[in-house]
């Protein structure tokens, strides 16, 4: 690629949120879940620095903060972790990840900046991936974000993949595409982003999960997963499979701003899953089911699905007040999410603000339910594509009229993706 | 018993109504359904007829009818189906019933008088009831109810049993209780009610089933079951089991009034697990370890689930608005009513009405689930023996608040009971 050797040059990396599809809470019962890329981006930008100095900024967490490069140094004593150069992000043997990552968190825990409630991690992270990526070379770090945090949309995940990303096309670990010219204005609308060659895709995905633990303790993988390579992920008993589809969904995701308590709503499902074993797993079954039934209908090309030569039916709700053509998979679809939110009312993890969306959006004769932990949280509503905009608008403002918020959102499309241009 | 050989005398019978507790759609495809009495009464009361004539008077259906007895005697030609003797109703043998059955429904459909809708089959079985039982004998016949009339309720199934019982009981086929003395009063307060002979109580059952027949053409047999023996039958492919509970449950009823196609549910339901064979087997599978756990709790004793010496625990709802006490028995009756309320949500039978009913209910941590159909219907409510009036008479404000109407009940009490006395 032709990023001239010698100029400085400025990399963003974008990182999409996930959603679950399907499977949330019966997954930790040894059933599939399916998430998906949700098109709404964590974006790490990454500039020359200035005064020998790492600086964070990190706008919706509160947190600016500036570290000169001694300090760190200081800090982080084991001379094998300032490898300065960037390859040093492959010498060591997977194994050895875990050990590096504790010692070097350890380390950096104490130089955290106090910001928003959540920053201490998120900064701690950045202070971890930094160092062992970029080692002491002075940079300015910004990231910015279009997701909520703490909605279960794999907000922090697509901060480690952001990050990583932005690091390791930084360091040029990560072959960077064509510049434009120096000084050449690149607009927002204009700015082209590249995919992570397939080759450097898996060292982002394993760095950004090594920044999860560091956030959640003892993340299952899906969300960097999911961010990383985009599209859709099936999650069973621990193994991850990456599923060829290429149906991106469209959706309307509502955020209930109903808090919930993640660790409690899990409890609460093993704790009904003890009272009542034989129900529950039968519930747990029908769950897996219906994560399966989604896969294969996600993994069937359209053409396939089509009635006639149209690629569309007009649903059998053509009845309704708001008659809208799906097609037969969209159909199938809808009557899945219809089916799973039931069964997951039925295991305890809904919520009367849940219920309410479901409400409204039945009225339009679309399908949502709870993504996620439950108990509150954001809700999906699965919207054909050829719903019209205004009819998406009438089915917002009802929504927003509740006082929740929602917004359109793609889900299943691309994982991360890289952008730069030489400064001047 | 004393009933005097030449005196006349008025017998009443009373017969209760059905809900569904756990079950219902799933049954259909084989699972188990369990369905118990309700303590809200149809009631027929037969007196001495006069001008050779049989009167017919259903106030709840418009229906008041007067027919010489001629009349009925020219249209009923063959001659076996005129025994006057009420011991004709034991006299043939069970597989010739359909064939009497349909031979008499046919001769008295032209009977019919016209009244409200439904009217017409609740007349055609009293005839055929009346004819195959007194024969030609004059009575006047009243039958009322508390039950309302295609609410999925077992409102023509207890028609048919408290008819069925009065009938044998004024023809003697039934052993009358003791009479009171001539002339003397009797209010409704300490009229007593007796159960019906252990050795007749199948031959109510067996002549109420015919009569379910004319009104439903095809019955399943439960409605008419738990009707005549009361407390809680079990239902599994086509096998009804009574079960030995001594457990009766407050419950209170809600009526959405949202009118229901059960036709078109029970099709509905059936399609989509055409659609989804996988997902539905395993939802019909659970709803199925649902209604078996109810039957295990129902047939426990009371005092084998309680925790510490008062009989009750205060839930760990406790938490909540409404504290109140419940037996261990309860709270997991109240978890398996929540649980089978979203997997009928998850089949498609749930309806707006019934889930704001368990949004107002849930809101007194009380569970609630439809009971029957669904598509509106009627929703069912554990009430907590201990929960106190007042906490429901608030339930029932905000229940009635809403437009729709409720009343408290016990579910799985007596069968169907006779009363009479002499008429001066």
């Amino acid at each position: 690629m032709a990023v001239t050797e010698s100029g400085e040059f400025r990399v963003e990396a974008r990182a999409p949120g996930k959603v679950i599809l399907s499977g949330e809470h019966a997954v930790v019962h040894g059933t599939s879940a399916v998430a998906a890329a949700l098109g709404l981006y964590t974006t790490a930008t990454i500039r020359p620095g200035m005064d020998d100095s790492c600086v964070l900024d990190l706008p919706q967490l509160g947190v600016y903060s500036k570290w000169p490069l001694k300090m760190i140094e200081e800090l982080i004593t084991q001379p094998h972790l300032l490898n300065p150069k960037p390859a040093h992000v492959t010498s060591y043997s997977e194994s050895e990840w875990p050990q590096l990552a504790a010692f070097v968190e350890r380390q950096v825990r104490s130089l955290s900046a106090k910001g928003a409630k959540g920053a201490d991690a998120a900064v701690t992270a950045f202070l971890f991936l930094y160092t062992s990526i970029l080692g002491l070379q002075p940079a300015t770090v910004r990231v910015s974000s279009e997701l909520p945090v703490g909605a279960g949309l794999g907000s922090s995940a697509a901060y480690c993949v952001a990050l990583t990303t932005a690091l390791l096309a930084y360091s040029r670990e990560i072959e960077l595409p064509q510049l434009p010219s120096v000084g050449e204005e690149v607009s927002t609308d204009r700015k082209i982003w590249f995919d992570v060659d397939e080759k450097k895709v898996d060292l982002v995905n394993k760095w950004a999960f090594e920044g999860e633990r560091i956030i959640h303790g003892r993340p299952s993988g899906i969300d960097n997963t999911v961010s990383t390579y985009g599209y859709v992920v099936k999650f069973k008993k621990g193994q991850i499979t990456r599923l060829h589809t290429q149906m991106p969904l469209r959706m309307l995701l509502t955020n209930t701003q109903v808090g919930r308590n993640t660790k409690a709503l899990v409890a609460g499902v093993g704790e009904r899953a003890l009272r009542h074993p034989a129900a529950m797993g039968a519930i747990f079954k029908a769950i897996d089911e219906i994560a399966e039934e989604v896969v294969t209908i996600l993994q069937t090309p359209p053409e396939t699905a089509r009635l006639g030569k149209s690629g569309e039916v007009v649903s059998s709700d053509e009845c309704g007040p708001h008659p809208v053509a799906k097609t037969v998979q969209e159909i199938r679809l809808q009557e899945l999410v219809d089916m799973n939110q039931g069964l997951l009312q039925g295991i305890g993890v809904s919520h009367l603000s849940i219920e309410s969306i479901c409400q409204i959006t039945a009225a339009y004769r679309l399908s949502s339910k709870l993504t996620g932990a439950g108990g509150g949280g954001c809700v999906l509503t699965l919207l054909p594509h050829k719903l019209s905009s205004t009819s998406v608008e009438l089915v917002k403002v009802d929504i927003e009229g509740k006082g929740f918020s929602c917004f359109e959102a793609v889900i299943g499309g691309n994982g991360v993706q890289v952008s730069c241009q030489a400064v001047s």
